[in-house]
């Protein structure tokens, strides 16, 4: 490809909206540009990098023994109502009415129609497995699109469904993906974690997340630096920091803390740790009739540490709170603590109630707590001695960096992530809602066991980003920049030597197999070196009259400090040999 | 590819909704499989066709110098409101609105957005010109989606958009995107032809259709055999079919005609030639204020020989029709013409009335009209002598069969075809309208000349079936099939000799790069057969025992009436040398 020919477009500014880095650059570079809220028109230059993501994807899910297929952006309502999607989707599900007044949604995924695919298609076990995947245009109606293409509506992802005969054929299934998902985020050249991730209702230890290790990314990834264990925060378990109780050494005592409504306060105020503290967070779940109106409530108690923070997604897993739950109104506080939020405690509250201790609080002896009155607290307590042993145990809290890994091979370490990619073992959900059945070995229908596996293509420029640029740019791994090597001739419409050298290297690189641009544009070499950096192409040739008098031309990769001269006619070699393929 | 490792699905029964053959054969050999109305999933062997039409689109638009890039389908209201087009298109534009009540477009075409692209990114005419062209998901709510990829609504196109200087460079813009489609259905291995079409209200003779040549196609392609002329039947040129106006031989006589309402029961009842009558039809033109009510109709009379028929694309184009017209009530035509609709005529209306004859019409002489009485007409009329030369002399009728060819090279015939493409020059149709501009040599902003190019890539499918297929299923070009060759072995489980040539033959045709599939499904072999012979693989090898026995496989290009009889040991390279590439 030569410049002239190709459609380059970069700006010293990035447009105030954009937040992030990637989202920054990728603007500036003229990867993506805005057509809309959550809306980009992939410009060429991006185009060229979403196109070799996803021939690497494609590649790995071809070998993986997944096929692809295409399925429809517009899907009509009536599948997404067989599985109850249609309704219990929140906003971001784009619904539409076509032109006779029928109901239509917007692909998100296509759990829905590639299941009523299976239905039709997959009658036997003979048939199976099958893994069926596209790489198709996506949308969610996100209520604050933002971050570029990191947190956009309409985005490009591969999606892929997995049908089996049962748990174990399945289980393969997910070992395949996890696999291939490994080899497409190395041939990306991209550093990232495979997560355990919560699977929710679906239950089991099959979710996994691919997460691009990056400082600035919005998922915490926990993992065991000496170890295997890799997980995310919803999902890391936290061990108790204590082993087993203590005996009580202290008598119980209230405090007068005025003011002092935080446990980091408090533990100040009393010249104490703060893992010395308790720290009450106060829940309510609700029977409801059919009509959805609220029969009664109760009110539960969650006490982690006061370092600690509670873990929404393990609370939701403890016996009672599954149902689902919502914090306490202050109304019910006042009413069970007979005080307002502060200075809440597990001693003595005004009503009885539900108490859940995090594994640790459980543990702990002559601990600080809220003394359920405006401006104290009370010291000194013990379990059993001051108040009843808990009505449950349960680890609700995060972990946090230095706690023992559950697999007992070290202490957890924490890193920031950004989420491209997720394999899920679905089970039978989607099968049974759509009686979704193919006749087994005994000639009996059956549900199919599923799986799903995502990867954010586009999400993926913005990913690798993150995870590596500069003050000067974007810095992009060699299998997925826009092109890998760039040739700046210095005067290429003055020079024939110049132009000879340049138009030499460009058809030998090519007749290689790099992908090379030849800039031609007659831009000053400051401009243009400026572009190609902000671009992020990770190799340079630079060509001058001057060098060439010497024999030499110069070569700089990415990350180098400085350029490296070399003789001109090893310098297609010395491109060939710095190229990670 | 093994047949096992992907996916095969075909049908011995087309569903009942399908109506034409590319959509039978389509459903049936499993390269689409049905969504919704209009809504197809491309099941994993139509993706394989529509992969291998893209490449061929994209490799050829890249040479011609065009730049990929991808607008989104989701695309905000606002852009089309600048045009009209949000308003001014009807229901086939299908409109939403978001989570936050604003209004959105699912991309029909994409002049909108790629037109705002132009007028931030093309500031100068240095950087003209430029053709910016996606191959990317449109939709149109149709009203009655048929035909399967032929007129559905969710489909694949290829849009390419050209900005230039001036009309000059816009011409050159165009020429070269003609030239471009034309190697890619010369590549596509399709019988086609370009014609030419109609402007409307842009102007000019920049517009052509690429018409796949089809018995079956919707529309009528006229062309002369013996030149080069080509149109399509809306823009054809009819000339007159007299040279020159005969003297009157008649005398005006007023004939019964009771119940003959048609030209031709006319003429047989009169026994006459159908070519010695002419038909009346009956527009109105409305002015309007501006609101919208009509305050004055004008009735207009228009008259083709009574063996052609009016072409409402031409009539639109008559100088006072240009405004628009619609066919006029019944109580115009009895207020102007004293009767009702079968007898009608030019002699003696009720009330005056512009008169539109076609130009044949007008050089006719002792021809036969309507007598504006029930059950009459009268013969022998004459111009002149019998009523007032016509207000107007306009080509207003289609082309048939046997017309002279406008550029005098022999007579026209008349093929069927299915529209593929359209290039079109736009003008400064959209540029104006959102005033996208860039600055020319003199420093002074300056309109966009521009031109938009169409491919239905999904609808390349239906129209290559279309053009050629057999009671056995498709026949594709070698360069769009879902694969090149087909390799049956009979036995693959049962004999390691089949075995062992048939892995052999796929490893050798695979490592010449044919796009080779092994059939190892263990199919019976007349199902085999037939399946491969419904989804159209051009070549196919059949290896048996029997035949191995004698050094023997057997060859059969899919158009074969029988199979040829092959050395094992040439059979690779019989298959290479029967390949059209």
């Amino acid at each position: 490809m030569k410049a002239s020919q190709f459609f380059i477009s970069t700006l010293k500014e990035a447009p105030a909206d954009a937040e992030i880095v990637s989202h920054k650059l990728m603007m500036r570079a003229g990867f993506i540009k805005k057509l809309g809220a959550g809306l980009y028109n992939y410009m060429p230059m991006g185009l060229r990098t979403i196109r070799k993501v996803e021939a690497i994807i494609r590649d790995e899910l071809n070998k993986a023994g997944a096929i692809e297929l295409v399925m429809p952006v517009v899907q009509p309502a009536e599948l997404w109502q067989e599985t109850g999607r249609f309704d219990k989707m929140g906003e971001e599900l784009l619904r539409f009415k076509d032109r006779h007044e029928r109901d239509f949604v917007m692909q998100p995924t296509a759990e829905e129609v590639v299941t009523d695919i299976a239905r039709q298609e997959l009658r036997s076990y003979r048939q199976l497995p099958k893994n069926f995947y596209q790489i198709q245009t996506k949308f969610r109606d996100e209520r604050r699109p933002r971050f570029g293409v990191m947190r956009g509506r309409e985005f490009t992802m591969k999606d892929a469904y997995s049908f089996d005969r049962d748990v174990e054929a399945a289980g393969k299934s997910y070992d395949a993906m996890y696999a291939a998902y490994t080899r497409i985020f190395q041939r990306l050249g991209l550093q990232f974690r495979a997560v355990a991730a919560d699977t929710g209702a679906i239950g089991g230890d099959r979710s996994h997340e691919f997460q691009v290790i990056a400082d600035t990314g919005e998922d915490a990834i926990i993992y065991c630096p000496t170890g295997d264990y890799a997980a995310n925060i919803e999902l890391a378990e936290a061990l108790p920091l204590i082993a087993q109780r203590g005996a009580a050494a202290e008598a119980l005592e209230k405090v007068a803390t005025p003011g002092k409504s935080t446990c980091a306060d408090v533990a100040e105020l009393l010249g104490l740790p703060l893992d010395r503290t308790v720290k009450s967070l106060v829940l309510a779940t609700d029977e409801t009739n059919d009509k959805g109106e609220i029969l009664k409530s109760t009110v539960w108690l969650l006490l982690v540490r006061g370092d600690h923070d509670l873990n929404e997604v393990k609370a939701s897993k403890v016996e009672g709170l599954k149902v689902g739950f919502r914090f306490a109104t202050e109304k019910e506080i006042v009413e069970h603590f007979g005080t307002k939020p502060g200075y809440l405690g597990p001693v003595k509250t005004a009503k009885p109630l539900k108490v859940v201790a995090d594994r640790t609080v459980a543990n702990m002896a002559d601990f600080v707590v809220g003394a359920n009155e405006e401006g104290f607290h009370i010291r000194g307590v013990n379990w059993g001695r001051d108040l009843p042993e808990p009505d449950l145990v349960a680890d609700i809290r995060n972990v946090v960096e230095g706690d023992p890994s559950p697999d007992g091979k070290g202490v957890l370490a924490i890193q920031r992530g950004i989420e491209v990619g997720h394999v899920f073992y679905l089970g039978t959900k989607y099968s049974k809602a759509m009686n979704a059945t193919f006749l087994d070995v005994d000639g009996k229908p059956k549900h199919f066991e599923m799986g799903c596996y995502g990867i954010g293509v586009t999400r993926i420029l913005g990913a690798a980003i993150e995870q590596k640029y500069d003050e000067r740019g974007i810095i992009w791994p060699d299998a997925i920049a826009p092109f890998e090597v760039v040739i700046c001739p210095v005067g290429y419409d003055r020079s024939e030597d110049v132009k000879a050298v340049a138009d030499k290297l460009y058809a030998d690189l090519g007749a290689q197999g790099v992908d090379v641009i030849l800039d031609d544009r007659g831009e000053r070499p400051g401009a243009m070196f400026a572009d190609w950096e902000l671009i992020g192409v990770p190799h340079r040739v630079v060509l001058g009259d001057k060098g060439l008098k010497e024999g030499l031309a110069e070569y700089q990769g990415r990350q180098d400090k400085e350029a490296t001269k070399v003789a001109v006619g090893d310098i297609a070699a010395h491109v060939l040999a710095q190229r990670k393929a």
